[in-house]
């Protein structure tokens, strides 16, 4: 039993590594359409989305699987549902990029804004955290997934700064709302994108540890405990 | 066993309806926070997100309690799987809560625009789209579910709509752009929050007869047939 399920948990890992890598790439290619203005490229990001919806439920059914044929408890237990969970924030942030894709489109038919404002380093935090997230996953490491959280504070306040400055620039000439509008909306979703990079690295974390959620759920664990010791939580 | 599984799949529906609940009840809050220009509510719905959070821990933790002691298979297996998607979604219906919230604040701080638009139309559609698909997780009802998705479309066009009708409203009236920006982005979370209750409604429709899942993976059905064949799949 034990060497059938290893095989099947590294695939699991490798059907979910493929998906991520399907992700980040059409994530990096929607913000070069928003760099480069090409509105072929935000086209192709949009029609990705489909293989990688279909990557998301081959990950999902494997996990299934693996539920149905091992029944795994404890560790591996705690792993097929934080790659279920990972496999849910993967899928998110595939939409939005398909969203920055339909942006690019948009951007791209009108006149460019005079600036980007610092859009650019707001999306390479943003798909570093999606990467390093990974990266926490692959190599099971709690501590740069912390890091990883650590960052979205970053990203947080550079989304703030940009709607105020956007703000301003719109002020100081309103002929380039449209394409400002549009940035604004770009930068709020790069900062949702690392919200789903911060919830993987959370689902590491719990992966590796389980510390944060026992530490939110005292309550539950007491309880689970006098169900247990009453007999009413065992399989009869 | 089957009477004690059943006895904890109910638990499991009534702990994940606690917390539909409490979201259900936040956004509503955020929405009259926005509406009536109430900081001290507005606040208030930041505040209750720890308890969505803890519940949500909760649920996700009777899904595991459940997986490890019972084992189940088949559509009891389904469900759960659907329960903890289901779950992950409710969780981020409650973080953009907390958004449209921080938006509220934003708003009550500054001169209310001369009109809303149809800000309250959305949020109302949306609403019902998230308390809709909890109907149909509650009745496990596919048609229903069907019906939320379709609402989808509405949503999508309506805050389009919203967004040209601001951007013009902008260009008459430049003054009133830190307000309209923050509409524009409430609008925004909204459509984000029906994308979330179709994603519930999906699960719903998954957990009732899997056809869509099962219509994108048949490549993958048939190389799981092909392993189960060889006996490579079988637990041992």
């Amino acid at each position: 039993m034990a060497v059938h399920l290893m095989r099947e948990l590294d695939n699991l890992k490798k059907v979910s590594l493929t998906l991520a890598a399907m992700v980040e790439d059409n994530l990096r290619l929607a913000m070069k359409a928003v760099v480069e203005r090409d509105e072929p490229l935000a086209r192709k990001v949009i029609e990705a989305d489909i293989e990688i919806d279909r990557q998301e439920v081959e990950v999902e059914e494997e996990c299934l699987k693996i539920l149905a044929l091992y029944q795994p408890v404890a560790h591996d237990l705690r792993f097929i549902v934080a790659m279920l969970k990972i496999n849910h924030d993967l899928e998110r942030i595939g939409d939005l990029a398909v969203n920055i894709g339909e942006r690019a489109v948009a951007l791209a038919q009108r006149p460019s804004p005079t600036r980007d404002f610092h859009i650019q380093r707001l999306a390479e935090i943003a798909q570093t955290m999606v990467s390093r997230s990974l990266d926490a996953l692959i190599n099971q490491d709690a501590k740069l997934a912390r890091e990883v959280w650590l960052s979205d504070n970053e990203v947080n306040q550079l989304n703030r700064d940009l709607l105020n400055e956007v703000e301003e620039e719109i002020e100081r000439d309103p002929s380039q709302l449209h394409a400002l509008l549009a940035l604004t909306l770009i930068s709020r979703t790069l900062e949702r994108i690392a919200d789903h990079a911060t919830n993987i690295s959370k689902g590491v974390i719990y992966m590796i540890d389980g510390d944060i959620v026992r530490h939110r759920s005292k309550f539950f664990r007491k309880k689970f405990a006098a169900e247990q010791a009453q007999g009413s939580g065992e399989p009869s």
